[in-house]
């Protein structure tokens, strides 16, 4: 793609990024849509449709050669990551949308034959947006990213994820992950996977792990994370296949090899 | 302590936590501190301090008669609660202050032969200032916080409360500990006691557990709780020695008991 295309292509998704950040915000704020009588659950698919409805429309209208990876239906089923591919989650952070009504995002990305070259994740309420293009380096709003600190070890890490590592599961045992944690600086959950990309990518934590994510959690953030210097393999290291779901480790590269061999590796699962 | 003495001396208390603020967000900024020569710990310790001996100078000098509890060496050592009691805690959330510049907060409280009559937590990089006054509800900022919903259950709720819950422990089995997990809609970890107080003061977690923390980590969140008609008390449910470490259920009303008697219980150590 070159950059001309991609810029044009940029400028009009951070564009749609931009408003439909708009509509969530005046939805959440909005009494008659707050205080509905469906359960919170529906609340949030409302607005979760609505906002991928709103994206789907117009990559349909503007772009349609374009195809749609997403979460609530109105995506296409695809079988190969030939062409140009949105990648859309249109808030991602279900729990934390519906309990805090803050700390979620959209997720936007646009990768062309399988490779990503535009993202965007929008903390709404924060009016915080991450966004990058390939080799051009990652933003919060209009501060570029430091290249992710280099030379430090685990037991220096601060790590985001889940305490489902700790319950016994069926990836890797939780005794090894134990001393994970103990090892550590210190853990944190935060319930929003992009926002969670976005943080490694920022340096305020070092790594994240998950034992299973969709295209449209990770599209945008592996780009942020990539642009910083830092990398994303499934828990083994292997590539993560952007089709697929994928388990995560999502990681600055001083401790990647160390968390996967030191710890991973070592009570994995067949 | 009579209405009009209280207001002078929480006017007072602000004005000096919102300097403290400046001088922090100060600190953070100029990059002669930040690239300090001395390790991590060392530059937390230094900013610890120095708002600490802020806070204390200030403290002795204005009001002589009264005491002061706190973290970094100014404070007294009190066996009593009586008289008007300071306590501190300069830089709440260490590990965040550190590796995230942001996410810590100064906690400061004001109480008065054991009750707690004044509390702030000010969120420095946000600047968002919790703050209360006993019998007169708690604030963000200037938006006074809702009383906190009522009638749902354990299953409805999101927690925070870091990991080391999920290993072995002197105080609950963990195994019981893994049910609540499973059973709650998602545990979040920030790292800041302060904060996490104050998240649960403003519904967006409704309960929070530590498996121990001092005086000064607790004493402002306590009061914030209060004002919304949440319920603090150690894991047992019973009351929490302001003097003393104490473990910690900060907590809705709804579901106190059930974590109590339906999972910590079951669990609970010697």
């Amino acid at each position: 793609m070159n950059k001309e295309v991609r810029d044009t292509l940029y400028t009009q998704a951070k564009e749609w990024v931009l408003e439909a950040g708009v509509r969530v915000r005046k939805q959440m704020l909005d009494p008659l849509v707050i205080h509905t009588k469906s359960s919170p659950r529906d609340l949030v698919t409302t607005v979760d449709q609505e906002t991928e409805r709103f994206f789907a429309m117009r990559i349909r209208e503007q772009y349609p050669d374009h195809h749609l990876i997403s979460e609530e239906g109105y995506g296409d089923r695809l079988h190969t990551t030939e062409g140009v591919v949105w990648i859309i989650d249109p808030i991602d952070g279900t729990t934390n949308f519906i309990h805090q009504r803050r700390n979620f995002a959209i997720s936007l990305a646009i990768y062309v034959d399988g490779i990503g070259e535009i993202a965007f994740v929008y903390d709404i309420m924060q009016d915080y947006l991450y966004h990058a293009k390939r080799n051009e380096g990652a933003y919060k709003n209009h501060i570029r990213l430091k290249p992710l600190r280099r030379n430090f070890t685990v037991s220096e890490s601060v790590l985001a994820m889940n305490n489902r590592w700790l319950i016994p599961n069926t990836l890797v045992d939780e005794s090894v992950m134990e001393q994970l944690i103990q090892e550590v600086r210190g853990t944190r959950t935060y319930g929003s996977a992009a926002l969670e990309f976005c943080y490694v990518a920022e340096g305020i934590v070092d790594g994240y792990l998950s034992h299973s994510l969709c295209p449209w959690d990770i599209a945008a953030g592996m780009i942020l994370v990539r642009e910083v210097g830092g990398i994303t393999t499934n828990i083994d290291g292997d590539p993560v296949d952007i089709l697929k779901k994928n388990s995560i480790l999502t990681c600055n590269p001083s401790i990647q090899e160390s968390i996967i061999k030191d710890y991973i590796e070592k009570g994995r699962k067949a």
